[in-house]
């Protein structure tokens, strides 16, 4: 029997998480200070997070302990496997060898916890009570509830509409796990209540929900915030898939010439690909790919610039590739994926050419989900589907130019609540949207007064 | 860190599947022809399946090989993990361990597979182009479509019209892995036109679904049958489960006293326990206990007596214990429990007092997974929280009692595709059914002139 799954032991788990920080060739664009647009001290997240988490958010330091209490739980289903997807490799007829990273055997069904189960710890030491945060397809939230459940704390999740209404199943899911969820834009803060009275009918965005996540959080003591992507700490938690992989591959004597994942804040992808960058850095020829969608093309289409972390303009100012914090991206299923910047972090490995990036619209990917289903039986997250896409058509490359190369992606999560997406596109009604370049230009020009970044 | 989770190897995966028949202290009663009423022979059976599960199922041999091709696929997910549920026992305040056998890892979500693929193999390998089958909440027909689709064999499913009405997503999953799906009781055959003409709002039963699957198979050339449970060698394919957990005890240093799961058509308790039977026919002290729900107790208030495998008497006659063909449950949530009979392997155990039985209600049931969902944080199948429930009762009664002991129950599969019932439960909109002695007492009425068992 050929071996197609590599499974480290528990034994073998990473006991620390990889801070690219010190390693970067040159330094990032510090976040400024919302209004007095100066460097923020840690004083000024304060509100916001607990210290042990502004410090990550700030460290130079290289390696960081993850702590005894966040592996015995990560330990529950950690380390995932290492996949060889021979199925497919077979049915593109490809020389590539293809493997994923399947985040999808953690409980809330994604690789969203890595940081979740991290985060909710350290504010249970800290004190805090309850976490509030928003979602947009629901991984995140989910994944927050189950980590809040874990640890005894309250959760509460503005959840995007669109989402919200599209896959109830993760506000009952998030509801099994005892959230308390909350469809947004709503009422219950003054950014909701401002979006509404703009655009009654607003689907919402990570944006927006991010915006009333952060008012509620800034308005009860009890309570902190969290951040599922984007920023460093979220970042750092997930360099725990990427440094398995490191050992996987050693166990299949084998080394990735093409690391890929779906970008939406970032941290899937930058997860997987941390310790590959690294190699990058140092030399190795490394093809880091990032895939994004063509209706939130936040990569390809977005500037480096200063901007707004969410919509309403609450936030540190951080340098990202951004579409201006306006941006408002069609209702694409892969909800996860409709933010309009990207993680600081990994904007500026873009900026410095480490990584380069492509959009995809959606039909095209759930045509790659379902060779995905259909040869390695896994129904993949509609988010996830856009890496799925990226691999395949670098492995048909790879056939057209006769190349042997091992290509690895993260597989972030299944798409088992996700079904709808999937009854849409076999019945034919999916369709990808246009996006209006004067969608771009005005998202763009409402920023350009911003700082400039270097 | 303390070691939560059991992980075998692929290379110490099981390479035979385990047959008890050989080890039964008193033979089995032979399965008999519908008309002539006399034993059955393997040609009576060749319209409906391959020579080669033909032979498995009247199969008196001790250990039958595992194809390699059947191997190949299962090394995908398997060996599944044995999981100590840590947290439920820290909930539960008892001295007991708890363990339980993850099969929601498979992509199909549950341990359907273990025998899908295997039955598509030998089809396969026979010529045969088409497969049908019935599925109730869907775990069976998705696997089998999963099946089907990789070994490129036609997949068609009956699937019982509660639970597609129920459960559309899981519609919509065999579909992504190409299989056709249709409502039963349907007008495409004989034995559904007739459930219709009767109760043309009929919501469909495992054993109605049967009936139109068999006609379905009988009718093609091209095409054979695949049954989920109940029959020989589809329990003998689940038993890679109970000697997988046997090696993972070893490596956990511990034994189980008791051994629960939940019974339908009896192939997913059956396939942990049977390693465990023969200690018990040995003259092991080990109790096991299979729990089936309330709205449908085959093995509490069933009788062990000769019938039909399916509800219009198309099928052999088999001894089982059964509540009688006619029997039409009420719709509960774990459609995958909802048949008339019980497999005869297993029901000749209880016969011979080799395991027992328990009924619970659903209300109980899912308050069970909820305690399991926030524990351990595992949403698992309705199915499965049976098995839960009787894991819980039996850990309290070890708390009151004061005794230490090993509890292992089979999580038969995860939840994700039945959200909408958590959802239910969650609003205190479930509800426990009735169920009327003068339903039990008819069908047993219809089924007392068939021959009896001895």
């Amino acid at each position: 029997m050929t071996q197609t799954k590599y499974i480290l032991s528990e034994r073998d788990m990473p006991r620390q998480w990889y801070n690219i920080i010190p390693d970067l060739p040159s330094p990032m664009n510090p976040p400024l200070h919302p209004g007095t647009r100066q460097p923020l001290g840690p004083q000024d997240l304060a509100p916001l997070f607990p210290d042990a988490l502004i410090e990550q958010e700030m460290s130079s330091q290289r390696w960081i302990d993850i702590p005894e209490p966040v592996m015995e739980i990560l330990a529950q289903w950690r380390p995932t496997p290492l996949i060889r997807a021979k199925g497919l490799e077979k049915a593109l007829g490809t020389p590539a060898k293809i493997y994923f990273k399947h985040e999808g055997t953690s409980p809330a069904g994604s690789h969203k916890p890595n940081t979740a189960i991290a985060q909710v710890y350290y504010n249970k030491l800290e004190g805090v009570k309850r976490i509030v945060t928003e979602t947009g397809a629901g991984q995140w939230g989910s994944a927050l509830a189950l980590a809040c459940n874990y640890f005894g704390l309250e959760a509460k999740v503005y959840m995007v509409k669109i989402s919200y209404e599209q896959k109830p199943y993760r506000r009952v899911l998030m509801e099994t796990w005892g959230a308390s969820v909350t469809p947004s834009p709503s009422t219950e803060t003054e950014a909701g209540r401002t979006i509404l009275a703009a655009d009654p009918n607003s689907s919402g965005s990570l944006g927006i929900a991010i915006s009333e996540a952060v008012e509620d959080a800034a308005n009860r003591d009890d309570t902190k915030y969290a951040l599922g992507s984007v920023l460093n700490h979220v970042l750092l938690h997930q360099t725990i898939m990427g440094l398995e992989t490191k050992k996987q591959f050693e166990m299949a004597g084998d080394s990735p010439d093409v690391i890929i994942g779906c970008c939406g804040g970032g941290s899937n992808f930058y997860g997987l690909a941390a310790p590959y960058f690294l190699d990058k850095i140092n030399g190795k020829d490394i093809d880091l790919l990032g895939c994004e969608p063509a209706a939130c093309p936040t990569m390809t289409k977005g500037h480096f610039h200063y901007d707004f972390g969410d919509s309403i303009g609450m936030t540190p100012l951080v340098a990202m590739h951004t579409l201006g914090h306006s941006f408002v991206p069609a209702s694409i299923h892969a909800g996860g994926l409709r933010y309009h910047g990207m993680a600081p972090l990994l904007s500026e490995l873009l900026r410095q050419k480490l990584m380069r990036a492509e959009a995809y619209g959606q039909v095209e990917c759930f045509e790659a989900a379902i060779t995905f289903a259909r040869t390695e039986g896994i129904v993949p997250a509609p988010e996830s589907s856009h890496a799925i896409r990226g691999a395949i058509k670098e492995a048909l490359k790879a056939k057209e130019e006769g190349k042997e190369k091992t290509i690895v992606f993260l597989l972030s999560g299944h798409g088992h609540f996700d079904m709808s997406a999937y009854d849409a596109y076999l019945s034919g009604s999916l369709k990808d949207f246009e996006l209006p370049q004067e969608n771009i230009d005005s998202a763009w020009e409402a920023i350009k007064d911003l700082p400039e970044a270097e």
